[in-house]
Order: C-alpha cells, then structure tokens, then sequence
C-alpha cells in the first residue's frame, strides 16, 4: 500500500468539506481501516458498514432484495446501491455523508456462485455523479483483496480530478 | 499478527454454531479484516460496523445518547453497548449473530477529549454472558491500533474457555 493514498485522499474530500461512509464486502474492513490509519481521519471520514453476509447488504445499505436473489451479491448494480446506501447508514444529525464507495466481489479460494475468483466490482457516488468499476484481479485470496482496498481507493481520488 | 489467531477463533465459534458480528471505531475495520483473510470465514462472520464518528455509535449501534454525552466515547459501557448493539445491527432473517465484540479508544497522536493515547476498551457479549476489558497501550498510532486488534480477538477466545 502507497502510504501516502489515504492521506491525500483525505485531504482532497477535506478541501471540498466532503464526508466520507465506505461499504465492504470482501475487503471486509480492509478499505475503512487504510483510510483510519491516518491521524485526523475523523475529520472526512464518519464510518462504515462491513456487509459481509449478503442479507445485510440489504438490511444495513438497502441493497435491493430483488437485485441480490436475481445477480448475487457480485454485481456492479450491488456495488453501487451499497456505495449509494452507505451514505445514509453513517448519517450525522440526520446529514448522510457526501460521498460513499464499495466493494464486493469473490477473494476466493471458493466461488459460492460460479463467477470466476477475482472479480470485483467498485460503487463510488459523489455529489458529482456515481460510477462502478468491475475487476478481473489475479493472485490469492490476500492479494486480491489488497488489489481491491488500492482500487476503490485510486477509484475514488481520480473521479476528484486532481 | 499470529496468523492462526484469527483462523482457531473462527473455528472454536464455528464449533458452536455461533455467529458474529464487529463494531469498531478506533480500529476502523481492521478486526473484520482480519477475520475477513481466513477463507470460509462466511460461515461465521455476518458483517461489522465501523461506528467512527461518535453520533454514529448511538445511530447504527444504539449506544444511549446519555452515556455518550457523559463520559465521550471511550469509555467500558459504550464498548459494551457497542458490541451488544453490533449483534442486532448485523441481523439475518431476524436472526441477531451470537456474539458481538468491539473496540473503542484513543489511537493518538492527540487525545480529543483529554484521556491518554492508548486508552482502549474491549467489549465482548457471547450467549454465555458480557465481558468489557481497559487497555492502556505504547507505541504510536499504529501500534496502538494494532494490538487492539490481537486483544479483543483473544479476548473473545478466552472467554471461549479453549
């Protein structure tokens, strides 16, 4: 991990006064606990919901139930309703947060749904629009779940334009 | 981190059919990560919270606003609220998980509201009762956080009686 991409990353949601809520799936803490490793994360970041289990892709972000029984929980229509839902879930006084990013996808060993290890997809809203990512990933369980946390982080910084 | 820490408590849960949910602040996410690296680690772990900004431990987690007001986040009954919050947060067909643990604390560098850097508090709640423990940790923020992650993991575990 480049230590400086949370950083700088905090700082430009901070200069726009954006705040942040990240949803996980196979990352599973992974994205939320970079971005907290910088002193004054606070400031930007308000939280975040690890929906591992697919039922709790609905119940916490409000992923739609018809969605997930028809795709899966590997989808980009997933990805992007848990990066749309997580801003409501991290809500301050009644404020959701400015921006929301996900991810969800199969870190393997095992695929519970047929679709090949190593696909991942990335939800990421802003008030300036909303975009998904899939990726077709390489490596163990480990590395793609590290490839993952770089990618919604990169994913994100560059819909800022800087 | 003792790269079987994680895999041997999964087991010992999974053994007894219990589920498991984690609700965290200062350590951002990086519990549920951790448990996350061991595959098949969805037989067990339903989802977590990273409950960062304080108003979002009393809104995802139902920690009482009171106790919030009164003694600021860090603090051994917001651990205890948060882990027996974190069991209804990541509910599945009604279902609460089992078992919730958390982590609230102050990873530094600053203290914002005056306690030591390194104060921590672990709560565990398991069907065979509650448990919170007080931490008071060296190193720099990502000692701290680090070995917050190793106590409530085998905090959890001995509570297991393996």
């Amino acid at each position: 991990m480049n230590a400086t991409r949370a950083a700088d990353l905090l700082t430009a949601l901070k200069r726009r006064g954006w705040t942040l809520g990240v949803a996980e799936s196979l990352t599973g803490g992974a994205v939320c606990a970079e971005l907290v490793s910088v002193p004054g994360a606070s400031a930007v970041l308000l939280g975040g919901v690890v929906a591992y289990a697919t039922p709790v892709k609905h119940s916490l972000l409000g992923v739609d139930d018809d969605i997930l029984s028809q795709h899966g929980p590997v989808h980009a229509g997933v990805a992007l309703q848990m990066a749309l839902g997580v801003r409501a879930a991290v809500s301050v006084g009644g404020r959701a947060a400015d921006v929301g990013i996900s991810t969800t996808g199969i870190a393997g060993p095992d695929s519970p749904d047929g679709q090949p290890v190593g696909t991942v997809h990335l939800g990421i809203v802003t008030p300036d629009g909303s975009w998904t990512r899939e990726l077709h990933l390489d490596g163990d369980r480990a590395a793609i779940r590290e490839q993952s946390v770089v990618a919604v982080l990169d994913a994100l910084f560059s819909t800022l334009g800087e």
